[in-house]
């Protein structure tokens, strides 16, 4: 019984644990720099799939043995995002600093919930650099969160019980679920649409405000929508602006939805998932003004910082109000002048959370390794790789740009003379699965006007320009390739094309 | 230009950014082999505080300053919970194969939103196997997430859209606002009413049942509770009931109560936080009988399994239903039938989060590694350890045990004749803060029936037996020291109380 007891979950012989930590070490190292001899993806292969479905496993199978299983099974079937030419959605790349940080926060093990603790000054460091960053006032509050849509239903729950009217988080909704509506462009995330779903008030609730040509809101259509709203007995109380759109990259022009929100006293939320982050380019920097004047504003760090996944962050700028929000500790997790149960507020009380990981930590790193001048110069690269690429596209009777560049993110489609709209859709949704799996690029898709299109997203720290020329290159090739085996007829021989 | 565009974030030397790394696994590896040898916890002084708040990073340090930084501010001041010694709260110790796997999930960078890549199956599998583990039907879905508190939100998220009635996520709450009403005992945990203030449903919407002798749901008084809130015309939705209350890991009666759910037609919850795991123990598996009814289950990895920060899981008994309160793809998360937007269905189908982490490899790590047998023995051995501790409570005048040892739970005080409750109070407070000041050990407080009581919780797979000696020898001394300082006329002399 005694012997039993005293053994812990530590290794029986350290010695031999450090070795293997030592290699798996070096064999992570070796994975991130050789990411460019890579395929960007493969699938995973049946066997593998089979291999991990194992029985539970009730006997210890030792530290050695997992490894090697990560190395056979997991490892080389990445998502890809730490390739060069991964440019699919809105994937940050990784770096070797980020996972740094995860080992040592992995050491450290702590629970960023509350109590007084480095990792806590930590959290309240990143927190308090990012309220400058986007210039919101010392009173603001924030939270580090798994990314933006955690940080969009922390945002709204704040802006829908302040606005409410009455308790809500006493006595719920009441007759505010009925009538309390919100705005966003049509071009908005999913998530915010999610968050009023989870918050009770419905998607219905959620009024999709037309856009320009350059994918931005239409704010005279706000302000109309916001009157009709008005007129029909509705309470407007907030508006979801977005700061590089998920389709296109665009930004909706924050200065102006800011005007409005105040004349109209409406909680202004911004998403600004990766575009948020142009603030650290000074080329693009302007095009964010109004930012400053949100009232919640949403951003990942997994994306354009390259944080390793998952880290985003939620500003509130009136923190008491985002405490009033989340803020319930009973008894057993009672704060202390003194020791341990210290450290007022904590976190736990300004979001749902109360287990907390210590994620700010790869957040500080990246931002003290690189410093912000560096991490806005990658910015600035990606932007202009986009530029590049679009001007590719723009110069080739093959390529159709499909919506003008505003950040990072070039959507375009492979076209020929004659081509239908379904042929169009499935010959580029085919190009886009054959770069994959051949291991050349990643690129995603997406629809604009109805049209599907080929989605260059570039958030890649990795990224080159001759990268875009690679994937240019390989995409007209299998482009002219599938043109040929499926329609012979109406394909011009390939020479032609290039 | 393009030279500064070459330059990714990637070490410029990666030879010597390797040194770096090797040393830093090191002083995490010696970090936790020494843990006992560190005093358990300790405050952070202003003086690391101070030089935590720096100004914006514009110019890089690089990682090798980074570290130095982490070493000399941060690393020191942990919550201490890796410590032999750490009984606060409810926290796991981490294991070194946990940070390990933590580095390796830096590596990859996965994004577990959805796509088709091998990470994705690592959890697939990961929550394949609780649901074998707690014997949940093959149509169960399931996802990790950061904790309980997301776990149960999760979960009400899902009962709330299937009790409602109508459609929820496109209309709102609606009536339903103000009539949907759950159940959960008096001991149940905050995360459940902060659950139902974020879903709009409110903290009045769910009724306190009371408990017995052994803090476990009364189940009459939830018939009778259920029965007049029906006759009043609201709408019973959903009982949440607990393994493992947080004040004194109670276990309620789950197959009764899945029993009044079932009659009932009302969704049951279980908060199982920690005390899920216990279904590891040959002991204790017996209580958690009815587990296997519950329509959502929650529960953390990061407690009783010791898997680092932060890691916990939903079960949902019908997966499909899980999927339908959450699933909403727009265009630029189609799916596909090949390359990597293939994976159907994707995680962010089963929760709020579209960016999520790679937790599960550290989950699947620690399973693999330690196997479910062993991980039990160290839940059986944490709760002999809490019966032992009761027992030298029991045995000594000084000492008085407040609540019934359930799992792994003591709550007592430190007591003498004629002591008021203010003094009892007081003291008692004292004593855990001068454990925490003094490096010894971290208990934390709570309170029962009224009274602060000392709240040694047990999921430490480092502790020992000989711990609890510590832990009592040092209460002791520290209470006669307080006592003899506070009301020397009270006090009988030091020697009287050993």
């Amino acid at each position: 019984m005694a012997v039993a007891e005293e053994t812990s979950l530590d290794p029986a012989d350290w010695g031999e644990f450090r070795t293997l930590c030592h290699e798996m070490l070096d064999a992570a190292l070796g994975y991130l720099e050789t990411a460019r001899a890579r395929p960007v993806w493969r699938p995973v292969p049946e066997e593998v799939k089979a291999a991990l479905a194992e029985p539970l496993p009730h006997a210890p199978q030792g530290a050695s043995k997992v490894c090697a299983d990560f190395r056979r099974l997991v490892l080389p079937y990445a998502t890809g995002n730490t390739h060069p030419r991964f440019f699919g959605w809105v994937h940050g790349s990784g770096t070797p600093g980020g996972m740094l940080a995860e080992l040592l926060a992995g050491a450290m093990n702590a629970n960023l919930g509350g109590r007084d603790h480095g990792p806590v000054y930590v959290e309240r460091q990143v927190v308090e650099w990012c309220r400058q960053l986007f210039g919101f006032p010392a009173e603001a509050g924030g939270l580090l969160v798994s990314g933006t849509s955690m940080a969009t239903l922390i945002g709204l729950t704040v802006a829908r019980n302040v606005k409410a009217g009455h308790d809500v988080r006493r006595l719920g909704l009441g007759s505010a679920a009925g009538s309390l509506v919100a705005y966003a462009s049509s071009q908005a995330h999913s998530a915010t649409a999610k968050a009023l779903e989870i918050l009770g008030l419905g998607s219905e609730a959620l009024r999709s405000v037309p856009v320009d040509g350059g994918y931005r809101m239409d704010l005279d259509a706000l302000a109309r929508s916001i009157a009709e709203d008005r007129s029909s007995g509705l309470r407007p109380f907030c508006v979801v602006a977005t700061a590089g759109t998920v389709n296109t990259g665009a930004i909706d022009d924050l200065a102006g939805i800011a005007a409005i929100c105040r004349s109209e006293d409406l909680w202004l939320h911004v998403d600004g998932a990766f575009g948020a982050l142009a603030i650290l380019s000074e080329a693009h920097r302007p095009r964010l003004a109004g930012i400053e004047w949100a009232d919640s504003l949403a951003f990942d760090f997994h994306k354009w910082l390259h944080v390793p996944y998952d880290a985003g962050c939620i500003l509130v700028r009136r923190g008491e109000l985002q405490r009033q929000a989340f803020s319930s500790r009973h008894e057993y997790l009672a704060g202390a002048a003194r020791g341990l149960a210290g450290g007022d507020p904590w976190f736990c009380e300004y979001g749902p959370e109360l287990s907390r990981g210590f994620r700010a930590l790869k957040v500080w790193f990246t931002l003290k390794e690189h410093g912000l001048t560096k991490l806005g110069r990658k910015v600035d690269d990606n932007c202009r790789q986009a530029v590049t690429l679009a001007g590719r596209v723009r110069d080739h009777p093959r390529l159709e740009l499909l919506a003008p560049v505003s950040l990072n993110i070039v959507c375009f489609r492979f076209t020929w003379p004659g081509a239908t709209p379904e042929q169009l859709d499935r010959i580029n949704r085919e190009i886009v699965a054959e770069l994959q799996e051949r291991g050349i690029a990643a690129p995603s898709t997406t629809r604009l006007g109805g049209a599907l299109a080929i989605r260059v997203n570039i958030t890649n720290h990795r990224s080159r320009q001759t990268d875009m020329d690679t994937l240019v290159e390989a995409l007209l090739a299998i482009g002219e390739e599938l043109l040929s085996a499926a329609t012979p007829a109406a394909a011009p021989v390939r020479q032609a094309s290039v």
